[in-house]
């Protein structure tokens, strides 16, 4: 392992073996197999590795017996569908004990959270952009740069040199993206460009598809953008507002990339999401009797800040934008599962469902509603970065279950990398957050391998998560430990500064940040890609 | 109906069936029905039944049906156990998505809802007298004075002129009360005063039995009572310290009344707790043959402030003094259930098991953690009046559901009353709060017939619940409507006062207050009972 050799880290490491040595039995780690695949994991994994190592490595063997069997009954490996939405926070759908109190009507959500597993602590970044690069990467979003949503026009990207889920099953499986990638406008980081067969994808966020419209001001949001939006006698700078954007494209993979919708009204938007809908149904059936499984993200693009009319916003009081968006993407849920049933596949279809990060809690009440917990989309408080997540695997996973073990989106790189057969693509030569939870799916709750999640919030670490602990770094609040130190099992909203446990756990917190800090001096971070956008794409006028 | 002769009543009924004119067609009333057993409930309660009662009279016949069903087949009515419980919030217990976010270790109470209901908008008082009352009576404890838990020595008590359920029931049940009552320390309202046959009660609440004891000081709790807890030489008055007081006595229906626990070490407090749970079971043993059902208002002392070993406090490292507490109540919860299943009476018994009003928040944390709700115990928040509830009842109520409709613990007198065949004992001379929901049991979920919940902070009105809106009247908050108004749905933590409902919702409010307002100046409240405490009781030293 690479990252062995470098004396700085070895020595931490070291230092901190000794330690352990004092304590108990585990220190004497010699037999401990690498940790697999030869992955350069974050110190703290490579911690657990050293302690529970030879008992996952036995572990590891009982699943890869069991997805083998798996693959002799159904003559393939399984599909995989990752549905990842936007900005909802967790008890909001899957379970009527938590919706009852304050939350959305999504019954085919809740009927797969019953015929599957629900998780209690999946963790994402704290918004869009680095929730999704996180989920394609398997690497927090800062080592790529990705540390933001990004807007037209910012000209950045997800850099080439960044090793996708989907160039990680390369041709071993149909590989496709539909709706939101929010990846930027590089031509290097486009979806196609990034290992995925098929894909019709937006270059930025969904409010950008639905703001910057001639009918803006109908949906009762931006009006200062359109022509039409503003008293312009005082204005004498025609470039400050970016009229001539790209929201969506399409293409194959390494081939040539078309404008799919730039929406001029909010018709258009909702026009293209239907297409769009209609492509990705098209996508499943097509591959479905494939003697190749297929692998599809299907992020959809949540939430529409209008009716269907197209005129008219959604009022707070029949329900804010939020509860009517979920209620039609879960019907959309539903119709996929549907359709699986129909193909014949479900059987052999592993359905991951989630959100990219908590709720738009500081628009309240319009895209985001209070919960467990504290602050919303863009906080590394709970609220940020713990989202409603939900599995189905039929056989595997029993029907109704919980599963309370911490797991980050980033896993989902690793566990999918794993359960492809392709654990040996993922690259070695640099940080990879992700840890394989394969083992959590076969074998459901406390068969976890995370105890800790690093938060940042943009470049800056913003808070650890270790077991219950959380240490905050962007709270604010003075005095003696001031807003730091949180226990999050006994105030999941973070109101209740520690007095007592920060005693032991501010050293200990200490270390945490030091090793990972010491890791990524060996392991710099890649520059986001900058540069002209846009490149390449064949405009719509031009098709 | 004898409310509706008062001209100031029925003025407002008949300005407001006015009103209704001029928006539907509820207001043709003329042909509904009196409301069943013509109590006098609140005006809300009237409304709902001149836009209902043609409906819900239908839907009584048919649950009128199936209990005459469920009678022929077990020969007998069902036998009823009510747990009530202290200081616990909602989502604490029941179920892993919530209680993994935060909360406690159940794993019977999970299996009773697993098998019966969960309730999502259960409501009490704001403290334990006055949800103790409620439930007994089926009326608001503002209308017996009983606002406020009691301590030693208030030398007040529920007044003898109450009618509680063990009274509406009486010969046809036998009745059992076991552990905590909290109904003060006047004669007239002693269990065995009130109605069940066989009872073993506390005047006082359990922290009362913790305490005040000679080791105090190692409970981690008040040192300051005990003679050798403080420095004396400022002291001159040895009256205010209540050194003789008693806490829990036993007895039987008119019977002598004997002492049977004032613990002076935790030891006793915790001798007298292992006591009580033996005679609680053999309660349930003795009855279970017999041809008249049992009804048991078991309501355990919960919690304990120390460990088993009587002398260390618990930490709030291994797990709050709450969740320890909860865990020992849990366990006796299974086995009670073993003893049915055992018994052979589980088919024909009803068990409903819930808090009594929300957690201690403000002494947080060793009894109280933060939820979905804002404040605990003595709030009138949704923190403080909304509670855990479940209730199992096989063959009725389908496994695993879940029943968002409102219900309060007052409806528990109505529908007991009702499910016992002894609705028609019910005081008409007086308002009674609670409303029959044995269609909701019955029916389940959308079944419900309550709308509202008025909520007291002690004598004072506190807040007023109307489907989702809320009213509050003793918040605080400046400005015009203050914080005042809330959509409990969108914002459950009452953190954000509406802005555009308040403009429709204030004068209804306002009406629903007056309404209410106007039948206590019908139906005065009755006096609180005063005098001296302990009055027939045998002390420990002369049995």
């Amino acid at each position: 392992m690479k990252r062995l050799k470098h004396p700085k880290y070895t020595g931490i490491l070291a230092a901190s073996a000794v330690a352990l040595a004092g304590l108990s039995a585990v220190s004497a780690t010699a037999q401990t197999a690498p940790v697999p695949g030869g992955l350069v994991h974050d110190a703290e994994f490579q911690r657990l590795w050293e302690q529970n190592g030879d008992r996952w490595a036995e572990e590891d063997k009982e699943v890869a017996a069991k997805l083998a069997e798996l693959e002799a009954r159904f003559g393939k490996k399984p599909n995989i569908i990752h549905i990842l939405w936007d900005d909802t926070r967790y008890g909001s759908v899957g379970h009527r004990l938590l919706t009852d109190i304050t939350g959305y009507d999504a019954p085919n959500i809740e009927q797969m959270a019953a015929e599957g597993a629900s998780f209690t602590r999946m963790y994402t970044e704290p918004s869009c952009t680095p929730t999704r690069v996180a989920a394609a990467t398997g690497r927090l979003a800062v080592r790529s740069g990705m540390v933001f949503p990004i807007f037209p026009i910012h000209r950045m990207g997800l850099p080439g040199s960044e090793v996708t889920i989907a160039e990680v099953v390369d041709d071993t499986y149909h590989t496709g993206f539909f709706e939101k990638a929010h990846f930027g406008d590089q031509e290097e980081g486009y979806v196609t460009n990034q290992g995925w067969d098929e894909a019709i994808f937006s270059l930025y966020n969904q409010f950008a598809g639905q703001m910057f419209t001639e009918d803006a001001e109908n949906t009762g949001y931006t009006t200062a953008y359109n022509e039409d939006g503003y008293d312009k006698k005082y204005f004498f700078d025609d470039t400050f507002r970016p009229l001539e954007w790209i929201w969506t494209v399409e293409g194959t993979e390494g081939g040539e990339v078309r404008e799919f919708s730039t929406p001029k009204t909010f018709a258009d938007y909702q026009d293209a999401n239907a297409r769009m809908w209609e492509r990705t149904k098209e996508f499943v059936v097509k591959h479905a009797d494939s003697d190749k499984p297929f692998m599809l993200q299907w992020w959809p693009n949540v939430f529409d800040l209008a009716d269907e009319d197209a005129v008219r916003p959604f009022t707070t009081q029949n329900g804010t934008a939020s509860a009517e968006s979920i209620k039609r993407m879960d019907a959309k849920i539903g119709e996929l599962f549907a359709l699986l049933e129909e193909q014949g596949i479900a059987e052999n279809t592993i359905v991951i469902a989630m959100a990219d990060n908590g709720p738009m809690a500081h628009v309240w009440p319009e895209t985001g509603q209070n919960g467990f917990f504290r602050g919303g989309k863009n906080d590394v408080t709970e609220g940020g970065i713990r989202v409603p997540a939900f599995i189905k695997w039929p056989g595997v996973i029993e029907p109704g279950t919980v599963i309370g073990d911490m797991i980050h989106v980033s896993d989902l790189f690793n566990t999918f990398a794993r359960i492809t057969g392709r654990y040996d693509q993922i690259p070695t030569d640099r940080i990879i957050d992700g840890i394989d939870q394969t083992a959590l799916f076969v074998n459901g709750d406390t068969h976890g391998r995370r105890d800790y999640v690093f938060t940042y919030k943009g470049a800056q670490l913003g808070s650890v998560v270790k077991q219950q602990f959380k240490r905050h770094f962007s709270l604010g609040g003075g005095g003696l430990a001031g807003a730091e130190f949180f226990d999050i099992y006994k105030d999941p909203r973070e109101e209740h500064p520690l007095m007592a446990e920060f005693l032991w756990a501010w050293a200990q917190f200490d270390h945490i940040v030091e090793r990972h800090t010491a890791l990524i001096g060996e392991y710099p971070h890649t520059p986001v890609a900058r540069g002209e956008p846009y490149t390449s794409i064949v405009r719509l006028e031009d098709q």
